[in-house]
């Protein structure tokens, strides 16, 4: 469980039947997976993906070790990833791992018999929150195909984007995505994506917002520019607000990896697009579903 | 469970009545709450209050997610507590919070479906800890009602001190306040307390020492004092040793919210006055019965 | 359970017996410690003991309440250990206890009435990784008496291995020491080995690597050395690689307590000589013996 790449259409689907039957489970709990340890190793920091499943594993009974940042492991001694993987596997039934570097879950997917689900790796991947990206537009919408999704932000370095839209090149999707100039989508990913679904590129939402079936926010870092003046002038422009919706679809759903600092105003919060924190739980649900895939046979 | 402000005496002695039950579940464990999760948010340090919470959830069968400090939570990023707590519910039953911030933990109710509870915010409300003082004391004298009860030490800003007055008020007690000037209580604070109880103030323990029946000690802060020649004058007067206590009645208990440093001396802890580790233990049971009329209906 | 030097050989025979017993156990988990707290109390950081622990007593049923590292504890307020543990007392049924400070798993066990695990304290003691040493050996080589077991690198400063040297007085063997003169066991403790066992000590592996049949190996800091230079000269003559091994008999096993940095070559791994992650496993064999033996009579 390293890439979303990893999945096939019938794939996603099989987990997203499993999340839905995990809604009762997830009010009442089950030990069906008493006895077996998640080893939650976070080498940064990450309240929602670490506490989401972490909740799953309880939820289905098991058990939880682990770090929540890497200067309290061992890895302060010098310990590389593959030897700190390796101890692990003497823990844990699986590995969740979220590591700063590119292509760290693959390694240590490489060095271990037990399963090793990458939580976020690097600047390129992210394949549970993909997961339950498009498991919230199934449970919302009622389907994933034909539908108009607007991804707004931070295209080019934010992780769940990309696993997102690889993801969404599994259905019928038109793909409009909102960015600044400076932060498009990588050349060659765009050319890769856009061999499977229909994309726009826009730099104004305004533009866009009415043909929209979801409108996926995401943050823009100040860090990202150069010039601060820059970063300024185009702040605002991908700020939603209800201004904004009032041009949109009623039934526009609006998302959010989270967390959010000021691209969405807590006003939003209060209408009926709002599914960020929706997302939240159908995120327990999704990961829930595959820890009972992948541990209970 | 926000202010113990919100509980009447009806409501405290039922509390105190099903915490006398989990005696037996505190040895042998239960699992009346398999399946549901508390969430224990600490954006302050607090090993004892974190723990107490941990244990008693764990006692219960129940699961236990959450953080011990704020830097390795997304707050890192940014996020608001009101986001914060409102992705937590999805992973939770109950919160359990505690925060710098005076009112942290009435924001946080009010964003959020499940209950939370109050485990410290800014210097005014920690009320679990007033739940377990007044049930030590119960446990262990048999009655609050007609005792005298010394509170000692800062009695200006230890957030303690202001929720076991305020849980007092429910019970016919007369309260001594012990401490130096400057670290009196609060006027408006003290004249709501006196219009429920009888209040005697004074700066010097050993003039009331040997008319309590409790004597509740609290550390005095160094870092309180503009002037430290006026702290190292008063410090020695505020320290409970084996020679005040020569005067005090032979029943008398000596309480403290622990950690001390060195306001009651270490040979006070052989004595049978010494209540302070067992208040440790009454805590979890306390908290046991919160969770368990909180959780289990 | 506080020092190696509490156990007769006898004793460590049951655990170990009880640790065989321990493996299916392992695989599916018990409820055996239902309701039973395990306190892991780390003062100092280290993953590996302390997830090997929480799996411990996860895997028998039981909880687990903590902290990794001081500063999120109360300790930050002053308390002292005496206190801190005489708090957990009430939250938990056993105390795992790592502290930088020798004698403070002891003086713990003093303050309080259950019972103590030491999990590494100050240079000299870590009582459990040695138990987990032997029963290594005996595991994989069938027995502990009449072998040649070498011990590598730093032998003055590492907790370790004076546990382990301790332990192995209990068996007929023969310890090869091997070290820089600036690391060779203190005199003292080298003569109270040497009344038990055979000792032969040397500076070079290569003099002995062909009568061995275990090589234990420990890492050697670099801090160690006042003069640079000395530990640059050394440094090669203490790395284990396919090379030194090509001269060692056939079964020999080699281990570490890990984490490793650059003292045993990552080609080493893939040897029949590797035992250190094996090791690791069977940590959790013998720290679930261990919690069986003292938590369910």
């Amino acid at each position: 469980m390293i890439s979303i790449r990893d999945f096939s259409r019938e794939e996603l689907e099989y987990i997203f039947d499993v999340a839905d039957e995990m809604e009762s489970i997830y009010r009442s709990g089950t030990d069906v997976l008493r006895g077996k340890i998640l080893a939650s190793l976070f080498f940064e920091p990450s309240t929602r993906t670490r506490l989401s499943f972490e909740t799953a594993m309880i939820k289905l009974g098991g058990g939880v070790v682990g770090f929540a940042e890497p200067d309290i492991s061992s890895v302060k001694k010098g310990e590389n990833l593959a030897d700190t993987v390796r101890v692990v596997e003497s823990y844990a039934d699986v590995i969740v791992l979220r590591h700063p570097l590119e292509g760290a879950a693959r390694l240590a997917a490489e060095y271990v018999n037990i399963p090793v689900i990458n939580a976020g790796s690097g600047a390129e991947e992210h394949p549970t929150q993909a997961l339950l990206d498009i498991y919230t537009i199934r449970r919302e919408l009622g389907r994933v195909d034909s539908l108009n999704i607007g991804i707004l932000g931070d295209l080019r370095y934010g992780r769940t984007v990309h696993s997102l839209c690889i993801g969404l090149t599994n259905y019928d999707v038109k793909l409009f995505l909102i960015s600044p100039e400076l932060l498009r989508l990588r050349r060659e990913f765009l050319e890769e994506v856009k061999k499977k679904v229909e994309v726009v590129e826009t730099d104004r939402l305004e533009r866009v917002i009415d043909k929209l079936d979801v409108l996926y926010v995401t943050r823009i870092q100040k860090e990202r520019f150069a010039d601060l003046a820059e970063y300024e002038k185009v702040r605002g422009a991908y700020r939603v607000d209800l201004d904004i919706l009032q041009r949109a679809k009623e039934s526009l759903i609006v998302m959010h990896p989270l967390p959010r600092v000021e691209e969405i105003d807590p006003e939003v919060d209060y209408t009926p697009h709002a599914r960020y924190f929706d997302q939240v739980r159908y995120g327990v649900l999704v990961r829930m579903s595959l820890l009972k895939l992948i541990l209970s046979g």
